[in-house]
């Protein structure tokens, strides 16, 4: 008999109607047990997704998806959700090539709303679609499920700011478990916090309403004031003010895991007028005991060992992530106006030591980029050399403030982008593959690229040497080397290494793709084609000297990248060399101008032509009968 | 005698400690007077500057500039602050070619802090020097300037939640005059109109407190909320929450005309721990009929007639944003589906008749380009066909949004970006010489730059037939033709158009470029050059058989693009030259990767060496001895 018998029987969420309370707890214990065991094999977002079982339980008891449209910020925590609709069966393929996404994709489902992956935007997303049922005189519910984490990115108030303007129909439901990825921060945190942690509260609350009712209004002034002043009180006792201010009604707190009072809240809601916000109190992590322990690891997390937690990932060599982490605290140690910056991802870049031994120059702004990258140039104004890690697609956000803040102001603050290039089974969200030209656009800013953790060490020393902005991008994962002794070796600005003498024919790669050029390499030597490799370190500015002294002499340059093709570093070579008339042929190699998908970095990097075969094949190629 | 003999007399803002309050009202006159006929000449920003004047005087009296840091958020209202601040001789350049910059520039004097020009930054700013202070041991003040309409931008409110957290003294003066530059929209404005419109709120205030402390408490559960019952009480009466229950104190309403008031509670901020809010209430335009009648009009503006307030400009041709603005009308006629967003700039977009026209189907989303963009990605998901209009420099704030909810979904949006390229007299902080690059690096972006205003109105009509994403740039200004003739001609997708024939030597120019283009093809052909202009017309898909053809005809190639050379269409085009090894030369002419200054757009065509001349030269040096 199958272990998850009453989610094996749904073929719609309609069917959730048919079960009592019973077989909905029943039921909900089977979606942790697989979203469990499926994440501890494929990997995933384990924390997020057992904290709103119930939640995703109850919205679709309440409402009819597809008609009614539920969206989930960042998506990381649909899990439940896709059990529900239809993708039992497909779930065990989750994040792997070619099967489930582990974000809400609307290839995938009818019942995903929107493609998701950044977070805070679900209350734009509702906000729009409201707009849009409201234009078409249709009629149906429009939910936007979000942290209390992601509420804190700029556009999600500036969603607010103007649902509580329009007054569209729209739901609002804040997930509540007082994390954003790390430990959630900010004053909209404490806030929500002083509600959360009042133990009181929910007791209070009614008898704070009925307390009111006796409270004598005496020699109030009888203007405007007064006629809604017991009203006002009662909200006042009740502090739900920040959103009411807002124009958007308060419905809570509820107790997350608590279906019927779940399914109470949310009809209240669906029955209001004008934009509603619930606020939920969910725990991250929720029914699997290591992920409540330690929700920040299980946040996100690879295969794992069920019964203890543990991941499975027997490598011990430094991840470039903690080669950045150390190597952070080695520098902080030499430079007292070191100070460092990150995005609710202290762990996630490695920061967490750091934070620990340098807690005043350690700076968690939580999920707002663009405050921190803004803030990043106020500290250097300051006289501080900033260092601020976010990973290279969440940099995105803080574009503008790449232009004006820091590039625009010459101002030297260190960018480490982790997480660039392909990332693996996060996909086409998730990916750092536009780093490279947008960064490259940049005037003045300085971009390496380091090949190994030995190299990434090398140039965040050689960064603090620079006095303009520099951005340092690497991939996830481990790197080639085992170990990584300490004694930093210098980098000379703008100069690329040949790191494989050659022949006639140059591999110019970027990062981590001079593993592949070295792999190329070797299998070509097997056919008695030599070819050099030149790690280019630099893509901005690029080693002119070097690549315009090669293409002069080789027949052939293949420059290897891990990001798009247009803007990138092998346009800007195949640019110089046209400009001079270089005599050899060039062939650019890359992500094609498209969105990848999901799965693992082997098998993405094969796919979009950029391993180490595909070299071999445009190398033979491009030399045709010329090969020796 | 001088007109203005207290401002002459001013050598540093500490001589105004010397003036009694008759003088200082005087001196503000004398400001205005200064700013009116300075702006009249030169244009600027003549109503965001006359409404803090005596912001600017009091804060200088009260604080010690340089030492206390004055934060000027958007800085286009830091015209009396550079007056104060030694600069009132070089004032009658301003927003001139190597004269005074139109916002805060630190380059310019120790006074200004950063070199602003986008919105929403300064709090961000404020908390990094705030921490850097502490982080010295220093000991000054720290204030931002930051108006009504900026603060609806998602940044600050990211800063004002770090703000409230870290409890730093800092100094937020909130301008509020219930603009952003157009009217202030969305519930943040509505809440703070709603103090603001109270007439009887200074004087009921007091009051309140009074009768707050005589209302019997009775009844109350005896836990920590009775302790602080009457204190939440009386905040609850002073509806200044929104601040308060993010941590920050709130001082105000103070009317921003009176000096003595404002100096009063500008050392009462500044004597209090941790963060606070001053809510001070200006006029736009205050002290100049024509600019308080229309602050929209005044929020930036050309030369003006003093007496009458009238533009100086008697060109009659339609303007781009005209031209944009009537075709949009006649495409909302013809495509019910059709819906317009806008970030503040309804007037600046010329959006305003569409509005009037349309009400339903635009939205005015405020300083807001983040969610401007995530709105509309809903409302293509929920099957309309959103028209995004957003200056080029200012939808860099969306560039994330761009990849993750328009791109990476496919979603038919229609970008229309005005003011692209080199914009004039705002500088570097304005100009919007990086799109066609960050445009470009999207994958499935389409991306045109119409030469004159009739092909605008084609492509836009174009872009409705477009299954994904369009972006139209086209710059400031009134573009070649004199009338435009009211039916669309067709746009073939991904085409170039050849505007004049030659031989050997072909001009491959982006948008207006075309008519530099052209004015180079004359003069070199009164040198016996023969060159054919092609119009690239879209920069993805760029034309790749025209050009190859061409590339495989010619001997010279020269593209033109006012746009930053790294990732831009010129690089696009020699890459894939080089790819081909075409035998032609190819010059890459454009902004040579860096930021731009100030001054009228020919001047700095001349400078950057992207005027016809600069083309002519480019042309005879690069063929040489084969001239004819």
């Amino acid at each position: 008999m199958s272990e998850t018998p009453l989610l094996d029987r749904l073929e719609s969420p309609r069917d959730l109607r048919d079960l009592d309370y019973d077989q909905l707890n029943q039921l909900a214990v089977e979606l942790r047990k697989v979203i469990v065991e499926t994440t501890a094999v494929c990997g995933g977002h384990t924390a997020p997704s057992l904290g709103v079982v119930e939640l995703a339980i109850a919205m679709h008891r309440v409402f009819d998806s597809p008609r009614d449209r539920i969206i989930w910020d960042v998506g990381h925590q649909a899990y439940a959700h896709k059990l529900l609709t239809g993708r039992r069966k497909e779930f065990s393929k989750l994040r792997c090539y070619g099967g489930l996404s582990g974000f809400p994709c609307r290839e995938e489902s009818p019942h995903d709303v929107m493609n998701a992956g950044h977070a805070s935007t679900s209350i734009s997303y509702a906000l729009g679609l409201a707009i849009a049922r409201d234009l078409k005189g249709e009629s149906h519910h429009i939910l936007a499920v979000i942290g209390d984490g992601s509420l804190t990115g700029g556009v999600a108030f500036e969603a607010l700011n103007q649902a509580g303007h329009l007054k569209k129909d729209i739901i609002i439901v804040l997930n509540d478990n007082g994390m954003s990825i790390s430990r959630n921060v900010g004053a909209l945190s404490t806030y929500l916090s002083q509600l959360r942690l009042n133990p009181r509260y929910m007791r209070v609350k009614e008898e704070i309403k009925d307390i009111i009712e006796s409270v004598p209004v005496v020699g109030l002034p009888t203007d405007r004031l007064i006629s809604s002043f017991k009203e006002r009180l009662k909200n006042f006792l009740i502090p739900e003010f920040i959103f009411e201010e807002l124009g958007i009604q308060y419905v809570g707190i509820v107790d997350g895991h608590d279906i019927p009072a779940l399914e109470r809240d949310l009809r209240l809601a669906a029955a209001a007028e004008g934009p509603v916000l619930i606020h939920v109190l969910t725990k991250k992590g929720k029914g699997y005991p290591p992920a409540e322990r330690d929700p920040d690891l299980f946040h996100g997390i690879g295969p794992f060992n069920i019964k203890t937690g543990e991941a499975l990932s027997a490598d011990k060599a430094p991840s470039f992530t903690e080669t950045f982490g150390r190597v952070m605290c080695d520098m902080a140690r030499a430079e007292p106006r070191l100070v460092a910056i990150t995005a609710a991802m202290k762990l996630g870049t490695g920061l967490d030591d750091f934070a620990r031994l340098f807690p005043r120059r350690f700076f968690d702004v939580g999920i707002a980029e663009q405050h921190a990258v803004a803030l990043a140039a106020a500290l250097a104004l300051g006289g501080f050399r900033p260092v601020v890690s976010i990973y290279s697609t969440f940099l995105q956000r803080a574009f503008d403030q790449l232009v004006q803040d820091i590039c625009l102001q010459k101002l030297p603050v260190i960018f480490t982008l982790d997480r660039a290039g392909l990332v693996g089974e996060d996909g086409p969200t998730h990916h750092g593959t536009f780093d490279l030209s947008y960064l490259r656009l940049l005037p003045g800013m300085t971009i390496m690229a380091p090949w190994d953790q030995a190299e990434l060490r090398d140039m965040l020393w050689a960064a603090l040497a620079i006095q303009g902005p520099v951005a340092i991008r690497y991939p996830r994962g481990r790197g080639r080397l085992e170990e990584l002794e300490k004694e930093p070796r210098p980098v000379e600005f703008g100069k690329s290494l040949t790191v494989r003498e050659g022949e006639g024919i140059c591999l110019l790669a970027v990062g981590r793709m001079v593993d592949i050029a070295m792999e190329a390499a070797e299998k070509l030597a097997q056919k008695g084609i030599n070819v050099e490799v030149i790690n280019a370190r630099f893509v901005k500015p690029m080693d002119e000297g070097t690549i315009k002294e090669r293409a002069n002499r080789c027949r052939l340059m293949v420059t290897i990248e891990e990001n798009t093709l247009p803007g990138g570093f092998g346009e800007a070579v195949a640019a110089m060399l046209e400009r001079i008339k270089a005599p050899c042929s060039i062939v650019n190699m890359g992500i094609a101008d498209k969105f990848v998908t999901y799965g693992k970095v082997p098998d993405l990097l094969h796919a979009e032509g950029i391993d180490a075969q595909a070299v071999v094949k445009a190398v033979v190629d491009a030399i045709g009968d010329e090969a020796p």
